[in-house]
């Protein structure tokens, strides 16, 4: 068997590389790298954004190459020395001790090889120092495997990890603070506002309610897409059919990385989909878009909302958190609502890159693996972080003006809506302009007008029928 | 009760107009139009684009509207004799007879409020003519609703609809078109492509099975999205509350359309949510989105496949559909999957609108709801009407040219890929390379390298690995 | 010569449709209409979306045929009379008399080839029944043509004249309606906004300029980007060579459209690149975004000026074009405004399918013309139709709520900024959050905090610095 | 005056920060930070990405700053001492020695405060250090200026010297890489291919030429829209009306800027354009995407010309880099291409983000301009780097399969299109066909058709009409 490692070292005084060799020659590795020739061929050839995978894809990546070693050694197809020692090194890298030894460009070859190359070549390195002979890169580590099947594999189980573990929980978090607003305003009544017009009252609370509601929707919706997203290419090695992987072993590694993440995964039920295409993770980008629009939507009325504190809205007040302005004194801006609209416009191009990236395969691979994985990880990751923040810097400190919100409920003209049964709609269009024209109350105007004359209404009905908070709750 | 509609007639000799007034004032409208004062209003308002309502989404507004008049008879809030009018009036509208009187653009007010008056003023006119007393578009027709409550529930009905009787059944017809073809080419061989670059065998029938499986994900994509599709905002009327609705009135409209329709319609869980953002809609886009995406990948696969027919790879013939070129004769394209491609297209831009479109929502409504509609629903109707083209026009017809594909099979220097397990990854390599620089297959190349002497395997296990057949169900 | 029209009638009692054919055989045409059996295939090859090219897209091909005729004529390539009876049919289609006769869906072949017959079979019968004897469509009204070079050429000829003709003046238009009004709101002050928080005082005259610029720039940008829209790929043919074309029949084609249609054409400079890419027209959609996005701006800006009018800004006044709600009686929308945010979302998303089909030319062309075209041209029409009316309907009207625009500049804590040079920004920071948690003004505070007495400035430098109008303008 | 740094240190055994106040009481910062306490607040207010802004945007605000001290000592606003400390301070910045002073996250407040006030504490702290006396952030460093429009100027600034200095250079470099094989392969004759299917003859080097002439045009794109990316909001201080700024310094600080880096700067032509929107850098990010399209065309072109070595097109050889795959041994791939499509992929949806955010301004400020600048100036970087790369990796390596390609175009059916003019179109398809179906040569078809024998042409016109080569400049 080949060895592709020589141990040669560069000479006395140099001391800053070796020589390692692939199957297409030799290449100089910097000394102290656990990496070898493939690694760094990716990282000559590659120097275009500074940008490495993203941890938890890292992670997944090892989590991957330690079930294998362990089934590979159940299937005979490894020395269980060997798979022991695969093993042990892939639980260091996963757990990130090794993250700097990933040196290999987020924009690199289509299919991740590179990266699966690196980890392959890291955990060979590592794998030898610990057992004391020789670990192969490709002949063990990668053993029953190939980057068309593990690459995509590893995204799926860091997306499921990430969206399961981090994001489901910081929008709970979020929906939760959100709710706790809805109940502590259920009783602040302010102005509807349609076309950002006076319309008919609603509560504070209510619209908190909104809110809530639609942070758990979006919780709702990946939930609906996980099922898609939790299936893996694993099994189908280069092209789908499982070329050099033996029986069962995809299964078994799949149970095992299920059992060792906790995560939900399954087998893909068609591995020629499952490596020709990546749309599971084009539809989890979108569900990740819409999250993003919800987010815009709560962040630009809480924004409106706590305009002014003069010449704007003035209904709530978000928590002060630092300066707002470098030339305009005492200013306060709602800093953490436009770092959400940021990231909301971030996830909403990031999915527009894996949405374009997601239709560019061709036959039997999509190779845009990397730029996809870069741009849902770092969607998750942002929208995660958000709505944390989100919750715990401004939602957890908003506080109503009351008196102000009650204010516009009840000088909004729309408040005549109730009275269409009593007087029709055109009527009460004419007493809502009456209103307006003359700066009077609907219910001066509707008094001095001789409807409760006409018998249309009588006095009591017209107070209950004015009633703002009550027009809440109809 | 005030006339909204004074009978005025054009002076005798002119005859092609008539007055009629809204709570803004006098209007002149077409004599013959069915349509009243805002309809008209708003044709004149917006001049935009020419492009009007679509179908699907007329006939569920009428739907609405027979429903919430047959309810509002059984809660007292309208007259028997005016529901019933209504009623029939709607029923016609729905079937499609009256899509002429529905003039207004789509670019109009962004809470299609001026469609859901022209409906209003289109059932009060037909009903008026079938009652002989007067039928008034808003205390009548739109009685207990509000445009911002009825207009984004007649979009989530129409698409609702949309997506289970057209889009569903056209990809299921197309996927087991693609599942045919799965079985008819189940034995040929040909060569796997990762990269473009020559790969380990797969069988045409396995690329079609996977074909079929993203269609086949299509389906389910759009079920998991279903039930918050097909939640309605009705009986939130103005901004929410419900103001002005009886109580009991939305569950028992929803019941009724659920009723006439057959569709699982639902009302939204909750009403400032349902009518301050429009996230079901975007959601829903965005897995059209995906179907798209699938179909771009689908339709670029037959295209390279059928490419040639000299100077392409030639695997498999699509029918000839109409002379492909004006100027070289003879010239055959594939111009289904050409129109597929652009249909993917328009659906990625379409959704694209519907996002900008449902992070714009303020407050208690999102005002930009016909551009949505429009979006949506067209999405719908060019991918439902292309999967069945694609399916009859082009994947029935299929040919696969099974001697060139096998041909390809077995030259490809990726066949050397099950020796791996006999001479190691990297003598494989050299075998596959020299293989290529030689020009001889890699059958003569191992045996002529010394393999079998040295007992890395013998003459029966090289014969074996090397079945490209085999290779693909290994 | 061939024939490729028979001329057989369909049998007594049917009536309805004739027998045409072409190279792949026979079709049935309908009796009366001008077209012949290509543009019949490919009638029922695509029923997809029922909407057809854009009608300046017509007459733009017309205009290539009726010229391509006159120079093939010059060049001795076809008889002169068969020219003139192109011609002259030709400047029927052109001015719209023969719309009804391509009913070719656009989602069709992706080199428009199908429409490029529409052309050549509708010029053909119109110049034969014309002419007495028979034209053919590809031999003669094609002649020294392909649809790879005319087909894209006509898009860019649309647009061009689109661009110049509609869209450009209608921005012109709206920016002279932006300036009247910045200069007729030159001294009404209000409090600026950053942030949604109240700043420093501008004046509405400011902010219309502001926006004024904006719609200028526009005008630059497309100005900037015509050099290149306005490059023909005509003369290329098939695959950019030039095949079939004799010499000097390209140059004087365009020459002669240029002349026909007034507008600056030009030769394409690489062939290759003409038919290959459409890089032209994605360039000139993205154009077309940037002026979505100022239009975005400014829309959403004058909705919020106008909200209210008891609960919102309500600093300025739109006019009244409809009523706003059917359940709200008295209330009033800015419905113009919406429709311009809509035409903003759907240009974004045209100009996505744009790039989309832009990206996935392959080799000698690209084959998602129509659709590319569909998209340009629709948002051409739609900004220049929308561009019109926001500035008719909606900036000639406005009206300043002067007072309350001052009463916010004067309240605005901001005011205070004027004095940092006086007292410093910590110092000013402190005065602007007493006056805020007192609700004193900044005068006041400043007067009570000693700074004055200090000699940090007069009583008539803090006069002079809280002049609002004059930090307008410092 | 104020002192917004108490100099007083943690306690001792402690030792690691230090507290710093500001206009919002008091910070604990990092004792060796050169940054304060408004720099701090960002840090742990803005846990989101761990991105931060891109080195060229460090650079621009310092030669700002830089600027502004020169200036403001100039009009006597700064001591000449502190003016001139300052200004070498910034110089260290401009040159990246500070660039771990620089840890707020790119999601932050969304006028980029933070960092405009990061940079005015590091500024300030490192002045401090070297005048000996204290140097005030706000009332020196940010003296004149504000965050409004100091931070948007460096966006342009830096986009401006990244598109001019870095892209520019870098797509000239691979328009002239591609030239230079334009030129090599001028004779190199093949089949073109129109909708992936054969058509009349090209040479590789007008293709290659196409490539060039799309490159070239981005150039012109570049250059076409920089008039309005090399303007500059700076002067207009916090709502453009340039409150605070002495009369003169907009004009003196961007001429020195201009002047210190050489690039064509400009001040703004309406201020409140300028800060209200982002249209420039919104225009600029859709000619990068323009960009992104023509290199997506122009890799996949390259990518299916070296498809193969057995199994695909094989017209054209690109240079071996890495080994391929990880399972098929011997297996090479188009891997610069593929980082190419990924960047193009990744610039699309950066694009989509700038566009989104640009669109989202109000009023007197848009609030999305720190992801406007990372997503542009990375959309900048990453293009100028592939670009690089595709030339020097990918395009001076190619070779061509010389025979292969010219066999190709001889067996092309659409070889006869130059016989239309003897035959016409109908006859000529016939031939095609027939010479499809009995896989013989265009030629013999023609000869045994009796076409000579009637006079159509004669053997000399067929040959000369056949030749290949001949066809690709006819």
């Amino acid at each position: 068997m080949d060895e592709s490692r020589t141990g040669e070292q560069s000479p006395a005084g140099g001391g800053d590389f070796r020589v390692e060799h692939d199957s297409m020659g030799e290449v100089r590795v910097p000394a102290k790298a656990k990496w070898r020739a493939q690694t760094q061929r990716a990282v000559e050839n590659f120097p275009v954004s500074g940008q490495h995978l993203e941890r938890s894809h890292i992670e997944a990546l090892a989590r991957i190459k330690a079930a294998a070693a362990k089934v590979n050694a159940e299937l005979k197809v490894l020395d269980p020395d060997i798979a022991a020692a695969i093993q042990e090194a892939a639980a260091e890298v996963a757990d990130g001790r090794w993250d700097d030894q990933f040196p290999v460009d987020v924009f690199q070859t289509g299919s991740g090889t590179s990266s699966n190359m690196n980890t392959n070549e890291v955990l060979a390195t590592l794998a030898t120092e610990r057992l004391g002979r020789e670990v192969h890169p490709n002949d063990h580590v990668n053993a029953s495997q190939s980057s068309n099947d593990v690459f995509p594999s590893s995204i799926h189980i860091a997306a499921t990890a990430a969206v399961t573990g981090d994001l489901i929980p910081a929008l709970d978090h979020l929906a939760t603070a959100l709710e706790r607003k809805s109940a502590e305003f259920a009783t602040v009544v302010k102005s509807g506002r349609t076309h950002l017009m006076d319309a008919t009252p609603v509560t504070l609370g209510q619209e908190f309610g909104g809110y809530a509601a639609q942070i758990r929707y979006g919780i709702e919706r990946l939930r609906a897409s996980l099922p898609r997203l939790a299936e893996l290419p694993l099994g189908g090695t280069a092209v789908g059919t499982g070329i050099n992987t033996p029986p069962g072993f995809s299964a078994a590694v799949i149970a095992e990385v299920a059992r060792a993440t906790g995560l939900p995964l399954a087998e893909a039920r068609d591995h020629f989909e499952a490596q020709g295409a990546r749309d599971g993770l084009v539809e989890t980008s979108g569900q990740l878009r819409t999250i993003a629009v919800s987010l815009t939507k709560i962040s630009n009325d809480l924004r409106w909302m706590a305009s002014g504190p003069r010449t704007g809205l003035a209904e709530i007040n978000l928590p002060d958190l630092q300066p707002g302005s470098s030339i305009m004194p005492g200013k306060v801006n709602p800093v953490i609502p436009e770092a959400v609209l940021m990231v909301a416009a971030q996830v909403t191009g990031n999915d527009t890159t894996v949405a374009t990236a997601g239709a560019a395969g061709n036959f039997e691979l999509n190779v845009m693996l990397p730029v996809i994985a870069k741009n849902l990880l770092e969607s998750v990751r942002l929208l995660a972080n958000v709505s944390r923040l989100l919750a715990d810097r401004t939602v957890d400190g908003i506080t109503a003006n009351v008196e102000r919100a009650r204010e516009y409920a009840e000088s909004s003209p729309s408040v005549v809506t109730p009275l269409n049964k009593y007087i029709g709609y055109e009527e009460a269009a004419k007493v809502a302009k009456k209103s307006l024209a003359e700066r009077r109350t609907i219910r001066e105007v509707v008094l001095d007008s001789g409807y409760v004359e006409r018998g249309d209404l009588t006095v009591e009905q017209l107070d209950e029928a004015l009633d703002v908070l009550r027009m809440t709750h109809p």
